[in-house]
């Protein structure tokens, strides 16, 4: 391809709203442009990108024998009622009326869709397993589209989802995806921790996320230097510290006037924050939760919600904490118990150890509280509902844990039989008996592996592309000005199309550092420089853009030329192929 | 690709909502399913189908010069209304809101959004011509979604825009579209008539369909077998006949009580149909026009809104009739004349032939009158607004013209300034000068291509695809039950495989009649068939699914079994390919 045919409106300025690197070198390279809120255009050299990132994705979806569809993107309200997901889904789906007022909505993610298309395509046993995937469009009403194409609107995606006899049959396949996925992002030069995950409103019963680890992350991971343990920190395991010296004391209400936060107790106190207890009263689904954490710790939303089953998780209000007789800021044990007030302790607390802990009267505390006078340990509900945080012991080995924030690229769950139930997906097993079919599904956001891979190859001076995906594998730099010099450096060019290099020619009437900066800066794996020194003593400088680092050679010779270059694209790609190769 | 592990869900019955062969066949095929009223999903092999089609669509508009693109399919309802389209689009349009009450569409065609992407993009007129494209997902919302995917909600669209200085580049890059989509269709199978067309609310200059023939097509051509010419019939137009013999005859009211149509008048008064005037009253725009044509002959609207250059054109209701002194079913010259009321009289209408006309009276007509009594030809508009038809003068050359129905796989269109005014897209030309562009547009239905091969391609077993685009080029049936047979079979199908042959071998658990049956439905253009012959004595039987031609060789050696194969493929091929060589 020559540049003076194509089009690479590179630009020198940070667009404003641009806040991280990927946006601001995505916008600067010119592979895409904003056309509204969380709206992005792919150019053509965007596109080259985005197209070589879902062959890869393909390649792998179908060697792991998974099947290729495409669905519509519209999908009828109906089905969405089937699941329960039409309520549920709330304002991230993009909803629309057809001309008959049918509601539809714009595909956020397929398991309806894909559950009505393979019901009557399974029948027995002999049907499965069955992989069936999909890459395509896919929309998503974000509240506050950020960071380029990493939190869009519009997205492509590609979604698998496996159906099953039984667990084993959907583990061994969420084994492969599992295998699959490290294959896909190990050939686009991503370097992936898959964790434990919560599964969201997805419904499923296990679940891990690929990561990259990206201080832009907006994902806290979990991990363990010691043992390799990472986790999501929504989902990470809080395990007992023993850090609490024990200690004597007797119940004494103490005056705390105004302090109700636990570091204003603490401090009025001179105790620590982890001597301090900490209520939580919230409402759920019409009923009531109070939860007593150590004073140091935040509750974890998602490990109450998936305990109680519940829907929405809301702070109780005012007159709801009248009706148990609770004082905001001053809750703690000896309320008055009632019957619709289910109670729950985390288990990293002490049942005897005095506590700091409200008195349950405005503007009063109480020392010396000993969980163990208030509550039969025998009969309460203990259990981890505590956010894991940086330093807490591994959950794995004890070692203190980092938390790194993540990008997640990919996402591979069990769903269980959720779907399966709501769209009564069964087949007859080897006996004859009609059996509920049992559900994974498997994602990958492409785009942001595009902007997640620009985030890990970027330098002071743009992006370096890792080989398997970039626009073009080599750029040839020339600055020949006579008709004659032209059609030399043309010949050069037409030797390496014909040998099958993937060139591109910066042919453009531009000044030579106006075109080096344009393929630094949209980050060809190799540039070729003919300048004065192949005009003069024919010879050409091999750039590898990711290193920097320059060779010269000859260019008398297209064998020797092509041989060298050959060599330089094998080198790279061996890099990907050998993460690739360890995987399996 | 073994059919074990494939999907291949061919069914028996045609669906009950299927009344044309492409909608039967592509569902009994297993190549797509209904997910709602004109909302499709692909399976594997439909997807295999699409995905060669495009690529082909892909191949040759990227050998023409054109860069691709990838847009969203939301579009916001600004560029719209700067185009002043979103009033325009009526209810084909998907309307929808985001959650911060922003009004979008779903985009059904993409000049707006081009033309803003583009603009900061061309400066100078070295920047121009462009030619960009996408092929992507685009939805109408269709009042009868009907004939499968001939005529859906969502469907893919290979939609391109070009940007001139002047009117030579544009016509230079629609004559090059024009080659190239004669090249697309041709490597498609597809025989298609380029028809001069109406452009529709394109607000084109010029612009032409490309229409495959067949009965089941929603348009109406006018061929000429003598010259060539072809013409959508609402723009064909329409030339003076002689056949009115000439006549004297005074003119006298006659009394035809109840005679309001033409025919029933005709009939009453024992004339032929061309020798009354029918008078259609309408209002446009808030504006009236009564047209003169001759009896046998219809309105074509299109040619009088783009006369009136009207947006709406309806019959005159009672009260605006009275208004002008109009009785419905008799009208003729002679009523009071009025400023508020346009004449217009059809030009193939002869001034001085003493016609039958409305007496504008109820229940008379008269005989004998002469428009050129009525009205002063000098000053009166006449032009030719009626519509086309079977039998009539070739515009061209004058033979008798045929009428054939036929469907649109893809349209060219001049569009002219409209959206360069509209979005103020000019560059600076040769001297410097601010100079306004001009544009292009070409559109290709991908899906309705599929469709529409199918409708050309198919016999009474099945459908029999042109080798370019069939899902497998190969079908390999095998019969074998043993391990020991099996593993010959596999052998046979692993060198094919070797020889880089695009097979798909039917190893499922089923009669050879049923994978007979399958492989003439689906259309695989080759079928290899590893019998009793093969198990007994090495044979293989080799099928040319068009023809159904058989040839039976030995299979005992690899490469002359490839070789035949290769053989057929090659001269399948050669067929599209003579045809394209010809186009050049």
């Amino acid at each position: 391809m020559k540049a003076s045919s194509y089009l690479i409106p590179t630009t020198k300025d940070d667009p404003q709203d641009a806040v991280v690197a990927s946006h601001k070198l995505m916008m600067r390279a010119g592979l895409v442009r904003k056309s509204a809120a969380g709206l992005y255009s792919y150019l053509p050299l965007g596109l080259r990108i985005l197209k070589k990132i879902e062959n890869i994705v393909r390649e792998e979806m179908d060697a792991s024998g998974a099947l290729e569809f495409q669905l519509p993107i519209l999908t009828p309200s109906e089905i969405w009622k089937e699941s329960g997901r039409w309520d549920k889904m709330g304002k991230e789906m993009f909803r629309i009326k057809d001309r008959h007022d049918n509601e539809n909505c714009l595909g956020p993610t397929h398991e309806e869709s894909f559950c009505v298309l393979v019901k009557p395509m399974v029948r027995s046993y002999k049907d499965l397993p069955i992989n069936v995937y999909q890459i395509h469009t896919k929309f998503r009403d974000e509240i506050r589209p950020r960071f380029g194409v990493i939190r869009s609107r519009e997205f492509t995606m590609k979604d698998a989802y496996s159906f099953h006899l039984d667990d084993a049959s959907l583990d061994e396949t969420y084994q492969k995806m599992r295998q699959t996925y490290r294959r896909i992002f190990a050939r686009l030069g991503l370097a992936t921790i898959p964790v434990q995950a919560d599964s969201g409103n997805m419904g499923g019963s296990a679940s891990e996320e690929f990561m990259v680890v990206s201080p832009i992350g907006e994902e806290t991971l979990t991990l363990c230097d010691s043992c390799g343990f990472s986790g999501n920190i929504e989902k990470t395991p809080v395990v007992k510290k023993t850090s609490l010296a024990s200690k004597q004391e007797e119940e004494s209400i103490v005056e705390t006037p105004g302090q109700k936060s636990i570091s204003d107790v603490a401090q009025f106190l001179s105790v620590k924050e982890e001597e301090t207890l900490k209520a939580v009263a919230l409402s759920y689904d019409g009923k009531y939760v109070l939860v007593f954490l150590q004073g140091d710790r935040e509750l974890n939303e998602n490990k109450l919600k998936n305990f109680l089953g519940a829907n929405e998780l809301r702070p109780m209000g005012q007159s709801e904490l009248t009706r148990f007789g609770l004082i905001a800021g001053f809750i703690g044990p000896g309320f008055a118990e009632s019957s619709d007030l289910l109670i729950l302790v985390d288990s990293i607390l002490e049942p005897n150890f005095p506590y700091v802990a409200g008195a349950n009267e405005i503007d009063k505390h109480k020392k010396g509280v000993q969980l163990s006078k208030y509550y039969d340990f025998s009969k309460i509900q203990t259990l981890d509902l505590s956010q894991s945080k940086e330093g807490d012991p591994c959950p794995n080995c004890g070692h203190a844990l980092k938390a790194e924030k993540g990008i997640e690229v990919g996402h591979i769950f069990k769903l269980g039989q959720k779907y399966s139930k709501a769209f009564e997906i069964s087949v007859l097993n080897d006996k004859g008996k009609a059996t509920l079919t049992t559900m994974g599904c498997y994602g990958i956001g492409v785009n942001r592996c595009m902007a997640t891979v620009i985030e890990q190859c970027n330098d002071d001076k743009g992006i370096f592309w890792p080989v398997s995906i970039a626009p073009f594998e080599v750029c040839l730099v020339s600055i020949a000005k006579t008709q004659e010099d032209i059609a030399r450096v043309g010949e050069v060019y037409s030797s390496l199309k014909q040998a099958g290099i993937d060139v591109l020619w910066d042919d453009r009437d531009l000044g030579p550092g106006f075109k080096f900066k344009d393929s630094e800066l949209i980050g060809f794996p190799v540039r070729l420089t003919l300048g004065k020194g192949f005009l003069e003593k024919n010879e050409i400088t091999i750039l590898n853009r990711k290193t920097m680092e320059e060779k010269t050679i000859s260019g008398s010779d297209p064998k020797t030329l092509i041989e060298e270059i050959n060599s330089l694209l094998r080198s790279l790609r061996k890099e990907l192929d050998d993460r690739t190769k360890e995987i399996g």
